[in-house]
């Protein structure tokens, strides 16, 4: 993805993890694999990961550019690997308007696939030679599997309360963009308290992006989600505008009803009822809240120019439509 | 497992990785989780892996136990996941003689343990602050997943050659005691050229664990098995004992008719006819063969106490029948 705003210099880091991404996944042998893997690579994906290791890595004065890029390779090595078996687990046949990994070769070679992903990943780390930066990415990924577990077990729950639902969201994703933008800060060799900051900073970033991930799935059509739209609810996963639409208590009732069997043609009246309900304006207001708070931070990075595509972002990432 | 030939000092060490990795399956509120790491963990096992980190670490002159700790716990968490990623992909019911994850919760769960424990192995090697350690961890995970792939690719095709199996239980098994020895070398700062010997020495001795366990699936009755003799074969899974039983022509066509379906009757009868066949002995020699290289190679690191202990290892492993 081109980012036009960013300054060469950035977007050629992102181009070099492109090709980091690319050889990383060729590396073996093993023809399967590295099939699957470029599979999924060449589907796309808003590289969002090393776009915020990248700039917050800017933030600092003399910054090898190599590092940075290492540490973002394997922060979308280790979102590759859990989109891969998020898929097996939801069951899904489409991402990215492309067949999944799982729907082409089978859960297995797609479990090991991210497996591969993930051991892949810690190549990239260990070019990183950072204590502080390699903890941090061994505790998101912790989180990560426990994010993926919590939503299994809450899947057709609707009796969940917002809390848990912003729990497994923090989990599943926040971490891992909060993650991001704090190894920027270590790798920029920042003060502690800032990288504390940045990390905070790509938590309310990543909240917002779920939650705005969570609104599309009801608001597109499926030509333009890769998928069909209400996909989420179908499978069970109740995510904030579904809560926000059950405040109708009639509304609430026939969501309720949902299983594993609900028809198509129940799920795009959901859908269509769940879209005129209020509950997507509703939604994209606390994904709006969470960006202002991301904002708020920034302010305390002063005016240097690196902080700009920061802001950029922010705005591109509020109420997007893709 | 106690190992009664140790240095108290040296089963200490076991003991405490045994605590440790106690605490590394408990310390997450996702309680399925940890229910089913710790189903796994309380199965036992041999623990050879953070033993022969242990042992290894040991050559050094003033060695931190904690670290050695830290890097056997990492080591086995690893190990734990791939054995757990491996029940969902061989369809396993049982393991040591207790259902598997797989069987009491599911291929999700079990998926997304194994994805704990491995992200889990993360946090105890960042412990161990070094480059080399993480990159020769590194590298082998991504061997385990290749490893993993190659075999399910692998499966019911006995036209493959001796050689990709030994290419096989080298990723799936040998690589990771090579990196545990190895590892315990690193810690212990030795010269790298004895590190290297120590890792070729885990090699030797972990293709020999994986011929052993491969003739015991055969050799074994159901009861010391903990699951039921022929179960590799009846997988698809062709192994060495399989290879030398298909030198006679007659075997070979009986063993080239196994499939997903083919009766328990029929596995029964070919355990038989591969015991009375002659490929055990056979096997036991290639086994035999690895271990005395790896006694070999002891032979370089002198005569000093701590090189016993890997002596009677080796001794212990050769023929083993557990």
């Amino acid at each position: 993805m081109k980012f036009n705003f960013l300054y060469p210099s950035i977007q050629k880091d992102i181009d070099e993890v492109e090709n980091e991404l690319k050889l990383a996944v060729s590396d073996t042998d093993a023809e399967t694999i590295s099939e699957a893997a470029l599979h999924l690579l060449t589907a796309g994906g808003k590289r969002i990961r090393p776009m915020f290791v990248c700039l917050t890595s800017r933030l600092g004065d003399e910054v090898d550019p190599s590092l940075s890029r290492s540490a973002a390779t394997a922060i979308e090595l280790i979102h590759m690997a859990s989109i891969v078996h998020d898929d097996v687990v939801d069951d899904a046949s489409l991402r990215r308007g492309r067949p999944t990994i799982k729907s082409i070769w089978g859960n297995h070679i797609a479990m090991y696939t991210g497996d591969f992903l993930f051991a892949k990943s810690l190549e990239y780390m260990t070019r990183v030679k950072n204590e502080k930066a390699h903890l941090l990415l061994s505790q998101v990924t912790v989180e990560l599997a426990v994010g993926e577990i919590e939503q299994i077990k809450d899947k057709y729950n609707f009796e969940q309360s917002v809390r848990s639902y912003l729990r497994r969201i923090k989990r599943k994703t926040a971490l891992l963009i909060a993650a991001s933008c704090g190894l920027g800060g270590i790798i920029a060799d920042l003060p502690e308290k800032l990288d504390d900051k940045l990390y905070l900073f790509g938590y309310y970033v990543g909240m917002a992006f779920q939650i705005t991930d969570d609104i599309l799935d009801f608001s597109q059509d499926e030509k333009k989600l890769g998928k069909p739209a209400g996909e989420d609810l179908s499978q069970g996963n109740v995510t904030l505008p579904v809560f926000f639409a059950m405040q109708d208590p009639l509304l609430r009732k026939r969501i309720e009803r949902v299983t594993e069997t609900t028809s198509k043609e129940e799920i795009d009246y959901l859908v269509e009822a769940i879209r005129s309900s209020g509950a997507i304006e509703k939604s994209e207001q606390v994904a709006t809240d969470y960006l202002n708070k991301a904002a708020g931070i920034l302010g305390e990075f002063g005016h240097r120019k690196e902080v700009k595509p920061l802001r950029q972002i922010i705005k591109m990432l509020d109420k997007r439509d893709y």
